[in-house]
């Protein structure tokens, strides 16, 4: 605040026979006193992620452009990687229209939900309607209103380690407890199956499952959605599939919705525009409540998230006015491109990162936008850990990378592999000139074996 | 679902020789067993305006056209009431440019911070800056987050009455108690100051402010604002001024905003573009912390909200690119003939009130979009009370408005003047022919006064 600066600036009242009436104390008073416990969960419920974004800073005078590998971000990835046409296109006819600036609905606009559950039915062995649909102010959303409801006092949510901090986050923003199953980084990030059975127990409200994953870049295959399915039967725990990157899978695999088995178990699906769509910025999400044996339906868990929907209100009408039209005019051939450069980016990440030293990368990715690294901090000079190793390399090279800590995951970071190639290059470049430059020349390296000759 | 009505599709797996290893039992199976205990705070905390609105019927077979006095939605009340054209052009060009599909830091974009602080700042006394202001997803989120920081275990908020029911719905929500405050019936609706006192203790987190007011359409002196914050100071309680009618005051009154008190009490302002601009499907507000004291930043207030916001993530980026534009470009012209609009409106409503027997309203409305009109189920046969004049008006005359139950005042109704002239008065003709159907004629009413002669 600038104007007053301090010094209290008292207006004239509109009626000036009031200023007798209002006699103002404006000396300045101390902060003390007032009646401010701010809730501790708040300060203590950080998103690391955002934390680091929101707050990045780097050397500009090293004169080196700034490269960000961070934030899961399409659209800031440059021009090759562009909302389709149709989604400027019906929004814009949905501007001038005029007729979206009212509220919606607080389910969402039934053109919009009938569109999501068309558009994922066809991958389903079933039908889902209109009415199994909610439309969400993105990903983000969906998932917190899913936990807003399934989560009762006392108990505990399955998430994957390494994995999307939000999850977590949210949990200590509820004041529920997560329990962190790990993923098993030499077999393509597949979930530890034997210690989700050993983690759940009579209090477990459910299971969230990230498939395609962040930050792994796995795509599980339709044996290891079958296996989660069982397990989630076995225990009684509904499933939270987190499908923000549905269908973005490469290199052979094949994406299978964790809903193929709701009949299994039952599944709350989300996803958005955010990713496959590129639109991270419109906010519009959706959950699709796959429960074909009317599990979630009886224990009101559709009731819940429409009372949830009716309090947080969800997406802009804007955006949900142009969904369907977005979806209907989006030929195939933008699909195949946007795969098309996640797979070659990809492909460039994981060669550069088996020539590096330091570095190495046990599951060549398989979908979704990122991949992780593993560091070895042993063989790199300086470099204690995954943090250090993440600041040094943002003051030294311009460069920045999440650490793996900020997923649960020391000694590792994450990359985004949506950049242009061009780009990419110019990073691994520096990366791999930090990384030389660190390397313990005592040590040698050769064909991914390390061999300590001192 | 349809497809698979309730017998198992299995679905041929991607790699025929897993079929062996994945045994389905897709038997049907019943829902008990699941652990789903829903969070209950969930399934009791519910919106009553939109549970009234999204669910409403009315017998189509009247012939009646359906006419809505219920929902606050400008942008619904025809083309009489249309955003500005700026919101359209400003828009259109973000939506074209492709710059704004991204995610935007978590506080909102910069230019829109500041254009709502410099927005803000020209009706108080000190300048805000773009640093004080968060941007959210609707004044809803706005006042949401606002609770999610100030309420702490064991706090209570004080809240109007009748007043906005999210603010109850949502201390529900969060599991913390909302103490009603009156508004003054005879006096245009003041807050009744004894009161607020007498509510107040060491845990009273927070006092809600409405004005303008929803539902009773009052705008508060300038001697009334100040009194509040005197009080609040006396208090030692943090405001929380919702405003999101800011400016919309009309018939001499002059909108006072609480800011303007900053100095005695430290103040969250709340706001957006729903109403005054008239696109509550934008889901664009902002919270504004007027703290020239610095009071709620040294009780971590703002980073309390910063770090909410990283949690939830606000408005669409497309919105916030677009809202410095609309500001700019909107002429005073646009802001006069709403107010011509809604002034009109309003005193149509009052005097035709004036005339309907079992009607009356002591308060004439001074600003925002409502009114609350007083029902005397005495005079009216077969009416017991508000919610059952609702229901038998919209079921007989396809008329819908708020029974007053909604907003914690029992026979009372609320109504919006925002229509256009001849829909009201058709509104009101069949709200009249109502009323005097069941006028009891052994009860004679001459110039409101009530006879009671059998
Ligand atoms: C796994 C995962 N889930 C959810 C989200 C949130 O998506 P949205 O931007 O649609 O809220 C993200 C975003 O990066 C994500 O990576
Ligand atoms: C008093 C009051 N506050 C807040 C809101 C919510 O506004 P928004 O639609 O911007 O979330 C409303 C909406 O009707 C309201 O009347």
């Amino acid at each position: 605040m600038g104007k007053g600066n301090g010094a209290p600036v008292v207006p004239p009242p509109d009626n000036h026979q009031l200023q007798a009436v209002v006699e103002f104390e404006l000396q300045s008073k101390c902060a003390e006193g007032w009646n401010l416990r701010v809730n501790g969960r708040t300060l203590e419920s950080t998103n690391p992620i955002r934390t680091i974004t929101d707050g990045i800073e780097w050397d500009k005078s090293s004169g080196k452009s700034f490269i960000s590998l961070a934030l899961g971000d399409p659209a800031a990835c440059g021009s090759h990687m562009r909302v389709p046409d149709a989604a400027v296109t019906s929004l814009v006819e949905v501007v001038r229209n005029c007729e979206h600036n009212g509220y919606a609905v607080s389910s969402g606009l039934p053109d919009c939900r009938r569109a999501v559950a068309d558009h994922l039915s066809e991958k389903l062995p079933f039908q889902l309607s209109e009415q199994d649909v909610i439309m969400t102010a993105g990903c983000n959303q969906a998932l917190q209103v899913c936990l807003d409801v399934l989560a009762f006092d006392g108990c505990n949510i399955l998430v994957p380690r390494p994995g999307f901090p939000i999850y977590e986050t949210y949990c200590k923003f509820l004041g529920v407890e997560s329990r962190g199953y790990s993923l098993l980084q030499e077999q393509d990030w597949e979930i530890d199956l034997d210690q989700l059975v050993e983690l759940a127990d009579s209090n477990t409200a459910a299971v969230i499952v990230a498939n395609p994953g962040n930050p792994c870049g796995s795509v599980y295959s339709y044996h290891h959605v079958a296996q989660i399915a069982r397990v989630a039967e076995k225990l009684r725990i509904p499933i939270i599939a987190d499908e923000v990157y549905a269908d973005m899978a490469f290199g052979g695999r094949k994406f299978v919705p964790m809903a193929e088995f709701s009949l299994v178990a039952p599944v709350l699906t989300v996803g958005a525009v955010s990713k496959r769509w590129l639109a991270p910025g419109w906010r519009l999400g959706w959950i699709a409540v796959c429960d074909p044996h009317h599990i979630l339906t009886k224990a009101k868990v559709m009731e819940g998230i429409q009372k949830v929907m009716q309090i947080k209100l969800g997406p802009s009408t804007l955006v949900q006015g142009a969904f369907a039209n977005l979806l209907r005019n989006t030929p195939k051939s933008f699909y195949d491109n946007s795969l098309r450069l996640l797979e070659e980016g990809a492909e460039l990440c994981y060669q550069r990162i088996r020539t590096i030293p330091g570095l190495d990368c046990p599951s060549k990715p398989q979908g979704s936008m990122f991949m992780m690294v593993r560091i070895n901090p042993a063989v790199l000079k300086g470099i204690k850990d995954d943090v250090e190793f993440s600041s040094a390399l943002v003051k030294e090279e311009s460069v920045l990378v999440l650490p793996g800590s900020a997923f649960k995951l020391a000694n590792w970071f994450r990359i985004l592999f949506a950049l242009p190639l061009s780009e990419m290059t110019e990073a691994w470049d520096r990366i791999e000139a930090f990384c030389n430059s660190r390397y313990k020349a005592s040590i040698s390296y050769t064909n991914g074996t390390l061999n300590c000759t001192s």
